[in-house]
């Protein structure tokens, strides 16, 4: 279970309106590669990996990234708070408004609906892992198109260093992976016990491979 | 932020595989009416919740249904953890098991995946409020459903554990919402200053209802 | 089965052009808290309702709400029909021009298709009740943010008259949910008996309640 | 506005249960070829009809399918209102079960909710009557699909019926699609005026077609 | 299997940014009338027709249709690929941006995600070939609105030549759909056996037309 | 643009009906980590990739991905084409059938319909290269639960050769995002500049990691 403690990630303070920035941010809550999709892909991998250490490391990067959402939702929120309707308007927020007034919505920054199907869990941890360090991937890239789009360096600070946690989480998936695709070199059964089975059949299955394909240079 | 405590809300120690219950129990997992959507929902709709009373309920039962995902989780792996092939296609789980093999994923029953608009954000707080009763009261209604469709003591138990705890939010938010309702008849404008607003149009806008409609017996 | 009578359940006769507000509208139409939504909830929850007096309250209100569509189409039609391609540009209208030219499609205002999870069925009468109470508590602050973003009366009049109906349509809501209520609380069975199995559990399941959330302020 | 008749367009009266049949049947409802999707996307479309004839015709024909859209519910519901949660679980309608009892909810057989993206709209009269065109042809495939998967005349009698309204409509939409069509070669600019504007530039647009598809046999 | 050929269908050689154009732009690639849409489309209805003429037609337009998403995909990356921040911000396409920076995504132009639900799949070949015909004319008129939205001759050209295929599939569909339908009323079985049986229950099941539809005049 | 060869990549012949195993094939057609999905997203990548190698490998990858999918629509359709109707019933293929008969469509194996927010693209090349290196693990893993899921050589073929492009694929997109990697440490601005922009912010905007995350063991 989790217990709230009243206290940010990293200190958020906004002093200027930015309703752009707003409808900029909301991408990385509510979009394909933000903090709600990685917090909610860790937390449903973890009880499937192999070992306790795979579960705490997904455990608790899940739980962190339940932090970042928050500091996203208080992002989003102090960059709108105190914005007037002819504000809201020039800045292309009134399709927001009209349905959300200046309540929070997990949506990517053209306002399509957040849905799980923007992660997946596949129960092998190799494949899991590399979806983690994906995301990862993914989630810095943005920080970087949104660190981009402004100049505040309210803004920026929390941008950063939510970029710099990306990298950090990276680090960590990959050393796991290895650490595991080491063990099943090695013969360790207990990682991903189909991966041997598959890789058990006879070579034959796989001659007959008709096209090579020669990665030519394009266009 | 949350940290994690290495606790359950509520024991959970399923000793009897049971691939049909972990089925429809998914459905309280990431359906339309379940504990992901509450606790998005509610942790969504704090920030803009009128006074800090509001803020802090909202708070705190989203923060308590997070803890009610993961008593499903748990729920869902416990039952299937176990299981065997043969056993996984009698009981319809194939097609989890084809993409996801045993590893968890938030979808309704159908396998139709979790998005957030099961539920809504207006910035109202009489509306958000009333969304919120209406959310645990439909979650009561399936629970009901899914301790229909069990006989095993140690999953009736907690569904019955959550099936309360949902009666006893219903209660909360039936308080606040009678609170501010009361609030705003006695003129405070500060609860939902649109609402205001449209009240002070002159009556003969509403005057030409030109249907009765008669709300008489079906068929 | 339905008759079509060639009338508005409200006249509307809009003699501006205004795009913008053509934009919103249809947030009311096929968002998630719109009409089109709020007439197939009442349409497909009348038949499980308990008794003759519930089908008829929700097949009647849902066939007024089949009417406030109509308004609701006829509004943005005549907001954009006369409309050049400069003004539909200006308007941010252009996307839904390439794909739709001036016609019609239920979308939000961010032009999200609108989708059948926007409402539950449950077939429990409570929930089902207390769902349709949200509803028209969200369409009514959806309205009064509407009637915000325009200052046309030839706009405001229909939005008024429609956010009345969410009023009275409210109110029988709850009368019905309280009825119902009462005779549950009375031993009626027929009402939600699933209701009354699962309080027929001992106690003991709901003693163990480890956690105490204690809804302290926040932030 | 829509005016309720206490009658069905065809009379259902289905004496015995079959829940394999209501799974199915649900896809003619909810489904991507449905009748819910027909009502909607005839009065979609009506208003940008180019003239009264093509609008009295999709009014009344969507009209018409929301009177199918209700013969479909009571089947359903006729079906599945006397089952016993054995024959519920037996039948696969057990994650319905779970989510909705026995309450209705437009989905597909696969139980994925309706969304409006399963038709168009384009205020193109000739592409949204061929849209309308290829509809009943679908809904006509559909319905034989389902007259094969049951020998219960009490269904199939409602069922034939349906498909053969399919079969008019369908009949009616080609004849409007084929006046329009002619009227357009007749240099009728008001049916679809951008269809002129676009064949008036010069052929040499057209002429570097490089590439001959030949259409030649298959495998 | 595919090969690529590194030669467009018809050339694209597009001299001036323009970020307004690359939106609307893309709901012809990824939108509900869209190129993929369409390559889809036809190359899930091939197998299931019911002869080599009928699997070699959707097959060949099908392949040929993968182009076009191709010289979409072109279009769109030309007209973006030099814009500065500044110029994305200005032209609205800043939510992209956020996600995608300047890469490539399907979606309709208010950056709805694509889904294979634009489009269905019936195994029956009058229904497939009806949808066919319907999604040419749909592509067809979505081309004219887009010619409509620019004047620039590098964009028209294209756009010109393609909405001419979606003329001369159209004609070819309907060539198909007309020997098919010839052949069933000469009794040929196999084009579409159940439209056979469901002909072959007596009249007397169509007799009870209840309702008489007059397709008066609207409003 | 591209050129059909009347040839499978690996031949398909089964000659033994499995509707169940029709039924789990399909996720690897139309699921979130299906072949589908894989063939969209590298076409998608190709263009903003920073070098020739780049297009060219996601092109080749791209184009042979088509002709997997491929594979997979044979596999299913010989798996189906023969089923009776009470095969395709005991199957649950039922719910398909009502809708689609024995057509293919691109469905996960629960039946949900495909959908681009299975894959991302970010303009970025080692965020795209890290998604694409996690889709051909995912796609791995799936292999391997499908190959369990049956013992006919005939599809034991197919999927075991299918498996291996996946690692195949793996390893030459991991060849290339450590090229690039490499390049970026080297300081090739090329690559991915706003990488390097991000980086060279002063190191105290990072100072302040207020929570120290202890990754200790889990439950």
């Amino acid at each position: 279970m989790f217990k709230y403690l009243k206290q940010l990630q990293y200190p958020i303070n906004i002093k200027k309106k930015d309703l752009r920035m707003a409808k900029y941010l909301v991408t990385q809550y509510g979009g394909s590669n933000g903090e709600l999709g990685a917090a909610l892909r860790y937390l449903n991998q973890r009880l499937t990996m192999p070992d306790n250490k795979g579960k705490a490391l997904l455990n608790d990067i899940g739980t962190e990234e339940l932090g970042h959402v928050e500091m996203l939702e208080t992002m989003i929120y102090q960059l709108m708070k105190d914005a007037t309707l002819e504000e809201i308007k020039a800045a292309g927020l009134d399709a927001h408004y009209a349905e959300h007034a200046k309540a929070l919505y997990p949506t990517d920054a053209n306002g399509v609906p957040f849905a799980v199907n923007y992660f997946a869990t596949t129960g092998d941890p190799l494949a899991d892992l590399s979806e983690d360090m994906s995301a990862e991937q993914k989630a810095r890239a943005v920080y970087e198109n949104l660190i981009d789009l402004t100049d505040d360096p309210d803004v920026i600070g929390p941008l950063l260093w939510l970029r710099q946690r990306e990298i950090v989480h990276y680090a960590r998936f990959k050393e796991l992976f290895e650490e595991y695709e080491k063990k099943i070199k090695n013969g360790n059964n207990s990682i991903s016990p189909k991966n041997n089975i598959a890789n058990s059949y006879p070579q034959e299955y796989l001659m007959n491979n008709f096209v090579t394909m020669n990665y030519e240079n394009f266009m």
